[in-house]
Formats: structure tokens, sequence, C-alpha cells
């Protein structure tokens, strides 16, 4: 047995509550080095005549990165404490692994074993409810729509009137996104994001100036309620954007300190290594984002920051009704005041969804005392590498397996999955233009788990480079919209909706398609299951279904809902650049 | 390579703190299979040209645990930030290991390293500065001296008249410590922990009836602010024993629900299952402490509990100046209430140690947020599996760097080490009356990181078995102490206040003795290098230094200090059940 390749931590990918009764636990083996694996647990207080009282439960290989196999249990907790160990069983022998390393036979004394030393509800994984089924749209608030030019900015350019330069305004504004809810509805969509709208400088508002004040080139406070409950009427979320990392470089309290140096009763508010401070260095003398002088860092420890910040965060939700926010560079502020944060938010909107923009492994975060979701940037990276750079499909069925099991189930059914953001090129062109890839990335990225989002434009077929190429004003001539697009974007939130193994499955079973280019899986819940075949290449693939689905019958979703036909070949054709979706 | 035994967390034991500018990084590779790794790192932010500028530092192989080797360094981060990936070499080839798997060369592209995304001063693990050079001595009160007959409660027995049991009184107290501070100052100690001393029922005191009381048999309050100011005369610190895990029976607000059931208003302030409580079933209809009616489990989420416990906990800092919190059952208490703990007492006192009972691998307790220390039992069974298990040497030399390797160094250097304790057996029992054997088991405690606790009476060769009979009166009278173990326990205390690498060293070097009985390692801070030898065996051992200490002058620390010889032969002898301590 390989030993050395045993992995069991303590990180929630490992192990994680369902409930105050209910653990789940994880391990990985060396990919096929372990035929059978029994968790041995108990109660650590639960003794008859001397001897520790412990069960067995069969463990099931829930899937493999190519590096490691992973299997999971998932087992009842009566008096919520657990201690256990597992009992690994290869060709060749059979071995305990515990915390203290390898035994031969199960230890008689408790010592050894790995503890889970009480459930507490309070530390439950527990995202909203509502955000499972949720689809969201993004929007960039200063160009989907103007629909109150009297707002326009200075130097307001006349809609898509040019291309988006770093400084330019065009004047989009709420009243716009009110007037369009109907075009919203009727894609589908069930939440929407709103990139930042509190007072700023710049277009993109990633620089507050003050975060209890909108920016009036979006519209007065009276409008935004309109907008939340115009939204609320129709089933939609609404999802804001605060900026807690820093501020802007017009903040009153760093003004202050620019002016005052060392004196200024704001100087602690921030990270200064010396005074006065120069916001013109390449590597300004004070903390900031990256290596921005004008979004200076801020001191998230500091009680008076904190109270600003979190009385803000409690301010939009208690006047406005929101129901969530994304908080951008989550990652770079310290635990402890996300932790005060989320306390501070659930105990005014219990639903409220928190989600951080991290981009990489983020389980520290996701722990249950902090955010409920992140931007899932690895999986857009993972079904981009499969669909536009001819990655091979076995390397990204292990791509996206070490990525979904490198969080609990829960996390992953409730992550913010996205193809492009206001940070990213448009998927249109990254994918060179080629819209039958843009849909197959957006069917793949609604066939995992987790809430979905829309970057706005792109169901009508907008291209843009990177910032500030990918904020170009949204399209509203109907000739110009891609309506194909809009309604395939239509059909995958439908199927969404219909359908909660297509999305927030409880199992994910990859099979080998036996091509190149056709990515193969199954997607279960207790009441459907679905296989995938996705074909990324320019030819029809002919590819077997799965032993286990022949002879049985099943709908192609894509052929209509009425017809259902037998396999009676398990022989089946994927067109060019296409997907099937079947139901059995 | 063996990569599927490349082991990277988030865990502590792998990504650490120094300062909000240094960081630890380690990473653990199939025992032999890896010959060196560079870790590749730089600024997330710190580009030129389109190129991320990143940097390659060599890491150090620090240990094996005979499963896996561990590697480790420790680099600047001059803006708090930090991406990374590990460079590892085998005799084959290299291979880049990041967050996404491996790469065959450095990913150009930043999105699959690792991140520490900011280094917050706020989460460097900032124990008190005392902690690592104290020598604690534990006391069990009720047992140590009774210095004030007024207090004793009904049913006193003569002291030492009998063997102890769960329910017998021998009338220890405050005032009986303080008369023999003498004693302990001569001793050496630098700290003292009390088991509870609050108002409670039994006569250990783990039943609490009320927290801002004592309990009148061990003395009043002013009593407990001689001791304090006593001790803190003679540079002694004080740690009190709080159990917020559970209440005692007659704690009032438990009596309440006990009689008013659920209209009580403290039925919040547990987990009843149902009403009326039943405290004699065999698992009682409410949450306690392992199946122990007469220790209901408190509510540590409901506000009002939170608000009782920790004014308690701030209390007797402020009222009474004492040094250190150790906390019972804290495994079981959730992490909210331990970060609020934390919060609470160090404002109140910002250098007061907090030490957990926990015994079983405790990294999410220490992170800087929580707890500075736990109880370190695992070092306990690792010593005692060597001295009295005959455990091969190189298995107890892979079971120690396992063990040390599951925490940061700067953890392992303020834990809790003991042999014993009111919990246990004492380890001149567990070691059959060998007082050889137990002298070899402190000088090995002594030689780890961490401060060392003395049990009580241990000092002069007193035994007993588990609970009651580690719990015996304090044997005074000097013809029946043992005053070659407190000479021995004199001179380990002076050889840790001494030396720095005596304990708390920088690195530590297993070697094998090529003896099956002697445990070698050397252990080295900036200023001096040790080399330990430990013999177990009722033989002599002829063993050689390590091959890079041939040649090279040292003091016998046994022989004496004036004493300097030159190796002129490497091969030396090991008395039987005997140690040497080599200063070089």
């Amino acid at each position: 047995m390989n030993k050395a390749a045993i992995i069991h931590t303590q990180e929630n990918r490992h192990l994680y509550l369902v409930n105050s009764n209910r653990a789940t636990v994880r391990i990985q083996t060396a990919v096929g080095d372990v035929t059978s694996i029994q968790l041995i647990h108990g109660d650590p207080y639960d003794w008859r005549e001397g001897k520790w009282l412990s069960h067995e439960s069969a463990m099931t290989l829930i899937g493999t990165d190519g590096t490691h196999d992973y299997w999971s249990t998932t087992i009842h907790l009566p008096h919520s404490r657990l201690r256990y160990a597992f009992k690994l069983s290869s060709n060749e022998h059979t071995l305990v692994f515990t915390e203290r390393g390898f035994f031969n036979e199960q230890p008689a004394h408790i010592s050894p074993y790995f503890c889970l030393p009480y459930a507490h509800d309070s530390e439950v994984f527990s995202p909203p409810d509502w955000v499972e089924q949720t689809v969201w749209y993004q929007i960039f608030p200063e160009r989907f729509a103007n629909g109150d030019e009297s707002l326009n900015p200075a130097q307001t350019l006349p809609w898509e009137s040019a291309e988006p330069k770093p400084d330019s305004f065009f004047g989009g504004d709420l009243e716009g996104i009110i007037q369009n809810l109907d075009y919203l509805e009727t894609l589908g969509i069930s939440g929407i994001y709103l990139t930042p709208i509190f007072k700023a400088f710049s277009n993109h508002k990633y620089d507050t100036i003050d975060y209890f004040e909108l920016d009036p080139q979006f519209g007065d406070k009276q409008t935004l309620k309109k907008f939340v409950t115009a939204c609320h009427e129709r089933g939609i979320r609404v999802m804001l954007d605060a900026v807690f990392n820093h501020s802007g470089y017009y903040f009153a309290p760093f003004q202050d300190v620019l002016h005052n140096g060392a004196s200024s009763k704001y100087a602690d508010w921030f990270h200064p290594h010396e005074f006065p401070l120069n916001s013109s260095l390449a590597k300004p003398n004070y903390e900031t984002f990256a290596f921005v002088g004008s979004m200076p860092k801020l001191n998230t420890t500091h009680p008076e920051v904190k109270n600003y910040l979190l009385k803000a965060a409690r301010y939009w939700i208690e006047e406005f009704d929101i129901d969530g926010w994304r908080l951008d560079v989550a990652n770079e502020v310290d635990h402890a005041f996300w932790r005060e944060f989320r306390q501070a938010v659930k105990t005014v909107k219990q639903d409220v969804y928190i989600l951080g923009e991290i981009w990489h492994q983020a389980g520290a975060w996701l722990q249950g005392d902090q955010f409920d979701a992140v931007m899932n940037y690895p999986l857009t990276d993972a079904i981009q590498d499969y669909v536009l750079k001819n990655k091979p499909v076995q390397e990204v069925q292990k791509s996206l397996s070490r990525h979904l099991f490198s969080y609990p189930h829960p996390v992953n059914k409730v992550q913010f999955n996205m193809l492009g953001s206001h940070d990213t090129a448009r998927v249109l062109t990254v994918s060179d233009q080629n819209k039958n890839l843009v849909k197959l990335q957006y069917f793949l990225l609604f066939s995992f788990p987790g809430s979905p989002c829309i970057y706005y434009g792109d169901e009508i077929g907008m291209s843009g480079d990177n910032d500030p190429g990918c904020r170009a004003c949204m399209i509203w001539d109907p000739e110009r919209q891609d309506s194909d697009m809009y309604s395939f974007l239509q059909q995958l939130i439908g199927w969404k909706n219909q359908y909660k193994a297509f999305g927030n499955y409880d199992a994910l079973t990859f099979y080998d398609s036996r091509h190149k280019d056709v990515l193969m899986y199954a997607l279960s819940s207790s009441d459907e299951t679905f296989v995938v075949l996705v074909n990324r290449s320019q030819q029809s693939a002919a590819v077997q279904l799965p032993h286990s689905f022949h002879s049985k019958p099943y709908k192609d979703l894509l052929v209509g809902q009425s017809q259902s036909q037998q396999t009676s070949s398990s022989e089946l054709s994927v067109e060019p650049e296409a997907f099937k979706l079947l139901k059995f």
C-alpha cells in the first residue's frame, strides 16, 4: 500500500458536518492502490466493560483526480461526537490509519483516533436555501442601460458611440435596469449582481468615496428601493458589491490622512509606513490594493473602521432589503473581520448570501463562519481548458474532480459559477467568436453544482476583451442581438429550474468516452439521472453509453420532452461542437 | 516520484506566519523520494512586462516520520503577500506542484499557485513571551497542603490518613500553598497551575456551582489575592482552571431548569432534549459532558451564557491578576466562543496564557485566534512509548517527528508538556516504581520544546494510580521525600533556565544511534548545540557520536560545568537507564 499517499486532514474538504448529528468523512488514497475502506467510528465516551464501542461503515469510492482516489461516507453521530480511524485494504494487506500513523490492528486505546470533538449546530455550513436554485445575471451598471439621462456625469458619451476606455462614461443607471426587468425576467434569471453602485470616482466604482451613499450617476436611494422592490416582485434577488479591503483615494478619512499625516485622527484607519503619504510612488509608502496608490488598504482590525464598514454592510440590507453581498478582494481582509461581518449581516437578514471574491482554493473561508461561496474561477478555467484549450479529456475529468473534491459538497452547491466577469475577457472573445463553443461552456457551467451567473450581454452574443473591452455598452438593438444565444440560455435556465440533478446533483460520475474529444458524465439525484455527452470537436463523435445505462429508456432533452426511446443500441452520435443531455 | 505522497495543505502545520513579513512553508514528500525542493514564490502583484516576478528559495529537509520527509523554508514577504509553488526534484525528474496539481514547467500564469493572500499582524500566532521559559507545577488544591484547618469541610480526614477516594476530603487550601511557596521557589518552578478552585460540590471542583466565588474550603478572595501577590513577588505565574464546557449539577441556572423545565428562563442555557430533565438516566435527556448527568453541557452560543462566562474569565484576571487560564474539555466548546474568549481576556491582560485541554491533534485551535497551547499528552505518550514500552527507537523518533511537525514550531515552543496530571496515573506508578526511568522521562520532557509541568509530588517520588490514586495528599515529611528526585528536577530546571537550546531549540536532528535502546538527537539554537543520548536499557550502551560531532570539544553537563574534554575517540558509553547531555 502506498502509505505516504493516504491523506486525511481536518480541513473541510475531508471532514464536514451535514448537521449536528451527521458528518461526512473523506479520505484520499493513491489512485488504484486501495480496494476498500471501512470507517471505524464511535462516540468517545461510549465504553462497555473497559472496551470502546466502535462501529464500521464502508466508504464509497466517489472519484479520482488521476493522482488520488477519493472515498467518502456520511455517518450518524447520535451524541454529536466522533472519534474515528480508517481501515484500508489493498490486495496485499489491511492497515488502520489514525492521527498517529498506521497500525496493523485497530488500536484498543482511543488516543490515536482522529477526533471531531463536538458537532455544533452553529458550526454547520448553512448557506441560504434559495441560492442553489438561483441563476444570476451580473450587471456593470455604467454599461447596462441609461434610463435617466438627467443623471449623466460630465463627458458622458452617447450609448455605444465608442469603445469603452478605462475612464469613459456612458451613463448607465438604476433606472435603466428597472426599465429592462421584463427583459431579464423573460430570460429567466432569478438574481441580479451589480458591481459597486456606491459613491466613487471611477466608472467601475471599486474606489469608494462614501459607503453610505449611492453614486449620483446611478440614481438616488428612492430609485434603489424601487429597483429592489421591482426585482422582488418578480422573484429576483439583488446582490450588491462592497469593497472593504481598500477605500478609494477620495474617501474622506484617507484625504484627511493625506493632508494631516500622522496627526490625522484617521491615520490608524490605514497602514502608513511613513508620513507624508505619497500616492505617486511605484510602490506607495502605505499599504494598498496591489500597488495602486489610489486604493489605500483599510485597517479592518481597527474598531472604528470595523464599526463603519459593518454599519454600511447592515445599512443596505436594513434600508433596501438587498439579498446578498459580493465582497471585493475578500481574501486579503483578515478572517476576524469576515466573522464579524457574517454575524452582523445574518443578524439583520438571516438568508443573505455572502460571496467572497477569491480566485484560489478558499476552503478556509467556507467553513460556515465567513462566506457562503466564492467566485468559482477555477471551475471556469477547467471548463475552458476542455472546450477551448484542447486539454486531454481525461485530464479535464481529473481537474474537475480535484476541484470539486477540494470543497464539501454543500459548498459546491452554492458556489458562484461564471464564464467571465468585469475582470476577464468575455467568453465569446476567448472562444474566438465561436458561438457553439460558448454554448458548450454555458451548458457545462449549468450542469455543475452551484448558482451560475450570466455576464450581461453574453446572452445576446456580445464580445469584448479584458477590461475595458468587457465593459462595453449593452446592445439593445434587437437586430444586433443574438436571439439564438438568448433562447439557448433560456433553455438552460429552464432545465436548471426543472431538474435538480442538472446542476445540484447528489453524485457525479465521470466515464471514459473512448473518444479524445468527448467528455461524458452522469449526474444523479434521488429522483433522476442524467447522462451528459459533450463533443468539443468539429466532427461528429460516435460514443458508447456507459455500460450501466445500456438498454435503459431515456429522454434526449434536446430532441424534446415528448420523445422517449429505447436504447436498443448503446452507440450514440454527438454532433460537432454539441452536447447531449439524456434523462434516465 | 511518488506524486500522490506530496502533501501541502493550508493547515498551520504546513503554512504559518512568523510575522507579517515572514512566513514558514513546509511540505511533505514520501520518505527518501525527493532529493531537493525549491520554493517558487513572489508577490502576486509584482509583474514586469507581462511576466510575474518569482524567486526561488531552497527548502531544507528538516526530518522524517518514516512515511514522509518534511521540508521547510522561511521566506521574506516584502508586501505581506505570497503566491507559491514547489519545484521538486528526484533522481528521475523535476516537477512543479501547485494548488491545481503538477506541471512539468513552472506555470507562467499565476492562477495555479498556492496563495497566502495577506499576512495580517493580527493573524500571527502570538503567545505570551514568558511561557517558553516557564516551568509549571500543577497543584490539586485539595491535596497539596492544609494551611487553615478552620476551612476544613465536613468529614475532612486527617492528612495522609487514608487513600484518596472519589469523595474524600483532606482540607488542602490556598493558605497551605502560600505556606509552601519557599519550597516551590527552591525547586525552581516559575508557574503554578491550580485545578479548579471555584465553588463546587466535589473535591476536584470540575462541577462548578458559582463561577464568581471561590470554594470556601480553599479560602476567601483575600487569600487568593495574597497568594497571587506572593507568587508574583517570587516571579511565579499563576494559572487557574475554568470549566466552560459544562456546569455542575448545583449551578443555580441548571437547578432552575431541573425544577421549572421548559418555563425556566435558563432552559436555553443548556441543551435539553425534553422536559422534565432526568439526570439519572444512563444517557441523560439533555447534553452533558460524556454521559455524566451531573455535568450538563452549557449552551456557549447563547448570548447570556457567553456574557456570564466571559465576565467570569475577565473577573479573575481583573481582580486577582492571574496569568493564565487552563480550559477544561476545551475541544467540545465551539470555536466562536473561544475566539470571543481570547479577545475578552487578552483585552484585560495582554500576556495571559490560554491553555486548552485537548488530547488529540489541535492545530485548529492553535492558529492564533483561540489558544496559546494545549495539554501535550501525545508528547507524553511518545516519551513513555520509548522509556516504558520498549517501542523500537526508530519508531520513537518517527512518532516524535510526526508529532512535532504536526504543529508550527512557535506553537511547540509554548505547549504545555507533562508526564501526568490529575487525569492520569503518576509517572512513578506507570514506571513501575523505577526512579531512573522517571528521571529519563522528565529529562526527555525538558529537552523538547514547550513549557514543562511537574505534577505536585512527582518531585519527591510520590506514586499513585489513576484517579483517585493520583490525587493523594502531598507528603511533607522530609524523611519520606525523595530528595534525589527533587535535586534532579532542580537541575533540569537550571539547565532549562540556562540553555535556550535545551528545550526551546531552533532545530532538532535525530541520529541513528546504532543501538537498539539509545535515543540520540541534537538540539541547536544560534548560540549552542547539545547532543542528547538516552539509554533506557539496564545495560551500559556504547554508542558513536554523529559524524559531524567527531573531534569537537564539548562539555558533559552531568560531569560538571568545569570539565571540558576533547573527543579523541567518538565512542561514548551511556550508563544503564541514564542519559548524557553534551554541550558543543
